[in-house]
């Protein structure tokens, strides 16, 4: 903490298409003063997240960053000044907060996070964190799958996608990923346990006949976190009554245009199939139940995961290119500040 | 019954594009005598639905018709022969049959008329119908409106979409239909009661303004029926946690190419909406359930119907175009023999 000056990164303008690195602008301030009721947060993991890119661009489910403003991000911090009565200077934290080594926060977005012996604090970015969440919901509660049925997620090797598969395995369903590379898909068999992965980047035909020899059953739940052409190809493979929790869709973030729907959104209506989006906002209050159900597996090391750490604030832009170009494997987080001693 | 002639369109060939009445032939041959357990059905009223394109065309929730057989259809008819121990010559039957003077059938997928004192025969084509359970179920068991809540149905002034429109309002909602014509929005404010109707025809940006000006509250149900730009136009407008029962897609299945989706699915995730297909059959047990709450409404006449009737087999093909060119308003239907003495 001896830094006196807030290193921060800038969101100077609405991306236009691909380019989102242009839009930010570095800029160092000094480190702020929390006001009544603030707590400011040193950021110790930054998380990068498909809805920054979103984020920079317009509002959904929250407003657009203000241009001018740091730009917005999951972060995990430590609290080091407060004046909130519900936090104390030492306090570990994450919630929503800005891509700074500092943040000034009214706490309302921010939860503690415990310290459990054993656990690596980088569990909370991930698997316990809002991607975790998003996995568990997601598939349990959106995706509702049976044992013996077939789960079927894309963006497999990233943060919710491997959580999803896992998640399909342990409640007695068939898993298969969906992913950018053969060595993912290999991570995916061998280390997680899915029981099929294949590699897109063949083209429909491949994927069409990958899908046609992993679902001999067909698609129960289709786990949407990519959109475009692989859903359509997946989608032909849909059952009757599947479900598709409608997570994302990253392949459209860096459009210029937006872009088409599938082409063949008849079968959604032939085979009475739902589709439903959710945001991992509405489920923060049940954490306490996934926690119950995930916490064993994660004890005895059922529940795999993986957070790949890239080190320092100012890589940030180039960290969050990787989940657009399939740079990263599982959780990918920016390392900003230390870790406090356990 | 003098008819020794069974007249029939014959199906010769898969329809690319637009001209399905290329793909149908007439023919005559002999009235077919039943075999063991068939009953021979002569043809009162045959059903326009736009399903009938599809079926024309590939297999989807039942297989496609095969070529060189009659073309299928749902049928209103009178029993003339019976094998079968459930049917007597005289009975009034509705359920899948043939464009064609006679059909025979096994009788399983062929339900009693009932004669009720006061209500046309017509109202089995329609209202009581396959597409009035397709209004009633889609919209209260998959669109879920609740009182207050804004309802937009497409293809409006159709056979079911008249029908959607109606059944929002009598449940206390807001019904809003969007249509081919400014005859038809009149018709469906002016004597269905829709708070509002918005003809289509003006392009996108007029059909924002409407529905911007209609919907005040956003929308909570859309009633899919058309697909294509009216869909994402429709889209923009709805609520979080809004319902898409997905009914039909009529704008793309005289496409020659598969028709893209909406370009901006991604609103379908941010305010976590549902979208679900269907599909009457699924429904076709729970008839009696329908007719219990819909029977006093028919009976009082706060529920209208409109049967717009075609007469004569050989207008078929041309009667069916209707549906896809705006041509019609309310069931359409093709009268093909008398109706009985009452």
């Amino acid at each position: 903490m001896t830094a006196r000056t807030n290193r921060q990164w800038i969101l100077t303008a609405r991306p236009q298409g691909d380019a989102f690195e242009d839009c930010l602008a570095w800029r160092e301030q000094p480190v702020p003063e929390p006001g009544p009721d603030q707590v400011l947060v040193r950021t110790i993991y930054l998380s990068m997240d498909p809805s920054n890119r979103i984020w920079m661009q317009q509002a959904s489910y929250i407003p657009a960053v203000p241009l001018g403003e740091p730009m917005w991000g999951v972060i995990l911090g430590e609290v080091v000044e407060s004046r909130n009565p519900r936090f104390r200077p030492g306090d570990l934290v994450t919630g929503m907060g800005a891509w700074a080594d500092y943040c000034l926060s009214d706490g309302k977005g921010l939860g503690p996070v415990p310290r459990i012996p054993g656990l690596p604090l980088q569990a909370f970015t991930g698997v316990l964190g809002p991607t975790g969440l998003t996995a568990y919901f997601g598939l349990y509660d959106i995706g509702r799958p049976q044992p013996g049925e077939t789960v079927v997620v894309t963006a497999a090797a990233g943060a919710v996608g491997s959580m999803v598969g896992q998640f399909a395995k342990l409640r007695g369903c068939r898993a298969v990923g969906i992913c950018g590379s053969d060595e993912k898909a290999r991570w995916l068999v061998e280390e997680l346990g899915f029981d099929a992965a294949l590699n897109y980047r063949g083209g429909p035909a491949e994927l069409r006949r990958g899908l046609k020899a992993a679902c001999p059953s067909g698609i129960d739940v289709y786990f949407e976190n990519v959109g475009g052409w692989i859903s359509e190809v997946a989608y032909g493979f849909l059952n009757l009554r599947a479900r598709i929790p409608l997570c994302g869709l990253i392949s459209q973030y860096n459009a210029a245009e937006p872009q088409p729907g599938p082409r063949n959104m008849d079968i959604l209506l032939v085979r009475r199939c739902r589709m439903e989006g959710f945001i991992v906002l509405d489920y923060m209050d049940r954490a306490g139940e996934m926690l119950r159900e995930v916490g064993p597996w994660l004890a005895d090391g059922r529940l795999k995961w993986k957070v790949d750490v890239d080190h320092g604030l100012e890589t940030a832009p180039r960290s969050l290119r990787k989940l657009f170009s399939g740079g990263n494997t599982g959780k990918l987080v920016v390392q900003v500040g230390e870790e406090p001693a356990a």
